[in-house]
C-alpha cells in the first residue's frame, strides 16, 4: 500500500495558504524526491465562517487544536499561526504526541526556540525553522551545514524587508521616513502598527537564532542590543552617500575569543560591500567565517510563496528523516557558554551629524573631546548651514570601544559650541581606498 | 572506546593541505556536532620525497592508492588530487570497498558524475561534491535541500574566478585582456595554460553539474554552449557600460516547459543587477526559482580554506550519514528525460558591436537586416571612428531566438557596408528603466 505522510496546519493566513498551493502544485517533483505524497490533513483556523482563498475542503478545517495534535494520523505539525505562549504550548503538545515541528515562526522560536528543540530532541522529534530567518534565503541550513566545518566570526544581516524599502525609497527618492513609511503601509510592505519592523525588534529575533547557530552558543533575545530607523532623517543617509558609505539597518553578530556581542543598528557600509547594493524589500545574510571568509546569501526574506518555500522544503527533510527512522538525532547542543563582550570590547568606526556655532574654535572644541577619550577621525566634513549662524559637522572615526563613543557622545552633550546631535551611527567595513 | 572515524586523503596539494588544517584547527567544533573525531589515516601522493607544508607525519604518506581503497579501517575518501579516467577507477574501487566518497573534482563529476552516484547508491554508500562548484559557496545544499519544494527556472553563475577578475580589471584599469591575463598568471589567479578557465570549460562543467540538480536532469556536458572570454576587447566592456550594462562570463541554465538550455558565454548584465556587482574572483550563483523568485549566492570561489572548508562540512555530513546508518540513501536519481531547446526556442536580448561606412543609407541597410529577421532593436548608439571614414556602431536588440540572431549574423557578414562584425554577446535580465 502506498503511505502518506500527513500534516496538520496551524494557521491559514498568507503563509499557510502557499503552503498548500506549493504542496498542490510540486507534488509530482515532491514525490519524487521523497518517496512518497504528503497531504494536509488538518487545517487550524480561527475563523470557520472565513472565506479562503484556492479550493480547500472545508471538511479539513476545525478550530479545535485537539484535532491536530492529538490526530493518530498526523506526522508533521506546520506551524504558520504566529503568536507566542500560547503557540508554544500547542508545539509541546504536539512533541509529547510525537509530531515534528515545521515553524515559520520567529517570535517564538527567538524566545523558546532552545526549550522546543531541546525537549523535541527527547522526544525523538525534529524541529525545523528555516522560515523564520530571512524567508526564502536557506540561511539556517548554510550555518548548520554548508558552512559546518568553520567558524563563524560575524555575521551582519538586512533581516527585515520594510525598514530596507523604507531607507532605499528615502535615499533614492529623497524623501522623509514618515511620507516612506505610509506609502509602505499603503503597499501592504509595512503593518499597521509598523513598531516591531521599524524599531528593530523583529531584527533582533533573527540575529538572536543565528547567533545561536553560529557560535553555537544559547542566547537571549534582551542580550541583543536594539536600536530602529524611526528617528532617522534624509539627511543622514544623504551625508553617509557622500561619504562613500550606504545606510542599512543591520542585525550583527561577532565573536571574537569566545565572547560576542550583538546588535540591531542603522549602520552605514561602503558602496563596494555586498550588503550596499541589497536594494527594496529583499533580505540578505552576510557571513564571515574564519576558512571560507566573505559569503553571501540573498533573496526574498518574506511574501507567501518564497516562505512557503522554506517552510515545505523543511517539511520534506522531516519527512526524509522520519522515513530513515533518523528524527530528533540532527539537532546540535550549543557547545559553548554565552559570553558577552562589555561595552569596551566592541569596536567598530562611528558616524556624526553635529550642529554647531559656525565660530573660531568650534572645530577646536569638538575635535578635542574625541581627543581626550583617545578616538582619533578618518573623515570630516564641514559645511555652514544655510541662513543660519551654525555649521553642520559630519565625521567618521576610526575604530573605536563602544565605550569610548559613550564618552564622546556625553561630553559632546555638554560642549557649549554644539547646538545639536543630529545622529551617531556605526560604520562597517573598509571605506573606498 | 571511543570511535574515530578515519579517512583516506587522495591529493595533498593546495585543496588537501586545507583539509589537514582544518580539520586539526576545527577538531573541538567538528566532535561536538558529530561526537566523534575524524583522523587522515593515509595520504595518497605522487612525490614521495617532496618537501611539505604544516607538520604531517611521514608515516601517512603512500604512493599506493590500495593502501587507501584497500584500508580496512578507512570509512571515506576525501578526493582532492584532480584527474578523470584514472582518478575514477579510484574511487569505484573505493566504493567497492564500500568507502564513501568526497570530491572537490569537478573535471571528473562532470564527465562521470552519474555513473559515480549510481554505483556509490547501488553499493549503500554517499558521494558528495559540494566543494566541486563555486569553491566555498554551498549551492549544491541549497539547490538540493533549502529550494529543494521549489521549480528551478534559471541558474545564471559566474562559477569562474580567472575570468571575472580578468573581466573586472578590464573595464575598471582600461586594460586589455592580454595585459590582465598575463598578471593573473604573475599573482597566481591563473594558470600557466590557462585556457580551460578562459575558454569557458571549467564553467561549463559547473554548469552541467548545477543543471542536473536544479532540473533534475541527466545533462552530458557537451550539451553546454561555449564560449569563452579569449576575444573580448576592452571597447565591448566599454560600451556595454555605457549602455548600462556590466559583462561577465556567465554559466546560464535554464528550464522552460520541459526544456532546457545550457551555456557558457560572455553576457551584459544591467548594473543594478546582483550579478552585476560581483569584482575580482569572487564566485556567485544566481537562481530564479517558480515560488522562491530571485536568490543569490555569493563567495569565493576557490582558495585553499574555502574549499576545504566544502570539503570538510560535506565529510561531517558522510559521518553523520553513517552514524545513523543511512548513507547512500539520501542521493535521488534525475526525475525528468533530458530535452534540450532547439536554437529557435532559446531567447534572449543581444549585443552587437560593428564597424561600418560612415556614409548615407549604412544604417538603413543594417537595420533592414535586423527588420528582415523581424528582430527589433532596442538601443541603438553610432559614434564616428577617429581617423576613418568608418563609423561604429552599437546596437542591443529585443528579445529574439538564437536562430534569429545567426540569420542576423550570417546576414551582416556579407553586406557591402560592414567593415567588420566586432563582437556580439547575450544580454541578460531589464536594462535601465
Amino acid at each position: 500500500m502506498q503511505k502518506t505522510f500527513n500534516i496538520g496546519l496551524c494557521g491559514l493566513g498568507t503563509v499557510g495558504t502557499g503552503v498548500v498551493k506549493i504542496l498542490q502544485k510540486h507534488q509530482n517533483e515532491i514525490v519524487h524526491q521523497i518517496g512518497y505524497p504528503i497531504e494536509v490533513k488538518k487545517i487550524l483556523v480561527n475563523n470557520m465562517d472565513k472565506k479562503r482563498e484556492g479550493n480547500i475542503p472545508l471538511s479539513l478545517l476545525t478550530d479545535k487544536v485537539e484535532e491536530l495534535v492529538e490526530h493518530p494520523d498526523i506526522d508533521v505539525i506546520v506551524e504558520v499561526m504566529g503568536g507566542i505562549e500560547e503557540t508554544y504550548e500547542v508545539l509541546e503538545k504536539a512533541i509529547q504526541n510525537k509530531k515534528h515541528i515545521v515553524t515559520a515562526n520567529k517570535d517564538m522560536m527567538a524566545i523558546y526556540g532552545s526549550s522546543l528543540l531541546q525537549f523535541a530532541s527527547e522526544n525523538e522529534c525534529d524541529v525545523r525553522y528555516e522560515a523564520s530567518v530571512a524567508g526564502g534565503i536557506p540561511i539556517i541550513r548554510s550555518l548548520t551545514d554548508g558552512l559546518a566545518s568553520d567558524r563563524i566570526h560575524k555575521i551582519m544581516g538586512i533581516v527585515n524587508g520594510t525598514t530596507n524599502y523604507i531607507l532605499t525609497k528615502m535615499i533614492e527618492q529623497n524623501r522623509s521616513f514618515e511620507d516612506v513609511l505610509l506609502e509602505a503601509q499603503q503597499l501592504g510592505y509595512a503593518e499597521a502598527d509598523p513598531s516591531s519592523d521599524i524599531d528593530g525588534l523583529d531584527a533582533a529575533r533573527k540575529v538572536s537564532l543565528l547567533s545561536t547557530l553560529a557560535f553555537s552558543m544559547s542566547v537571549q533575545l534582551q542580550d541583543v542590543d536594539v536600536r530602529g530607523i524611526r528617528d532617522m532623517s534624509y539627511d543622514d543617509l544623504f551625508y553617509a552617500e557622500q561619504l562613500g558609505y550606504t545606510m542599512k539597518l543591520l542585525g550583527i553578530a561577532s565573536r571574537d575569543e569566545g565572547k560576542i556581542e550583538m546588535s540591531v543598528q542603522p549602520t552605514l557600509v561602503p558602496h563596494h560591500h555586498p550588503l550596499a547594493s541589497i536594494k527594496d524589500e529583499y533580505n540578505a545574510v552576510y557571513v564571515y567565517g574564519e576558512a571560507v571568509g566573505e559569503t553571501m546569501f540573498y533573496g526574498p526574506g518574506a511574501g507567501q510563496l518564497p516562505t512557503a518555500t522554506a517552510v515545505v522544503s523543511d517539511l520534506m527533510d522531516v519527512v526524509k528523516n522520519i522515513r530513515l527512522g533518523v528524527t530528533g538525532k540532527t539537532s546540535v547542543q550549543p557547545q559553548f557558554e554565552t559570553k558577552l563582550k562589555h561595552s569596551s570590547e566592541i569596536y567598530s568606526k562611528f558616524f556624526f551629524r553635529l550642529e554647531a556655532d559656525d565660530e573660531t574654535g568650534t572645530f577646536l572644541a569638538i575635535t578635542s573631546v574625541f581627543a581626550e577619550e583617545k578616538v582619533s577621525l578618518d573623515k570630516i566634513l564641514q559645511m555652514p548651514k544655510q541662513g543660519r549662524a551654525t555649521a553642520e559637522i559630519v565625521l567618521i572615526t576610526h575604530e573605536a570601544s563602544k565605550e569610548q563613543i559613550d564618552n564622546v557622545l556625553h561630553k559632546l552633550e555638554s560642549l557649549q559650541v554644539i547646538n545639536g546631535i543630529h545622529s551617531y551611527y556605526r560604520v562597517e567595513g573598509e571605506g573606498e581606498a
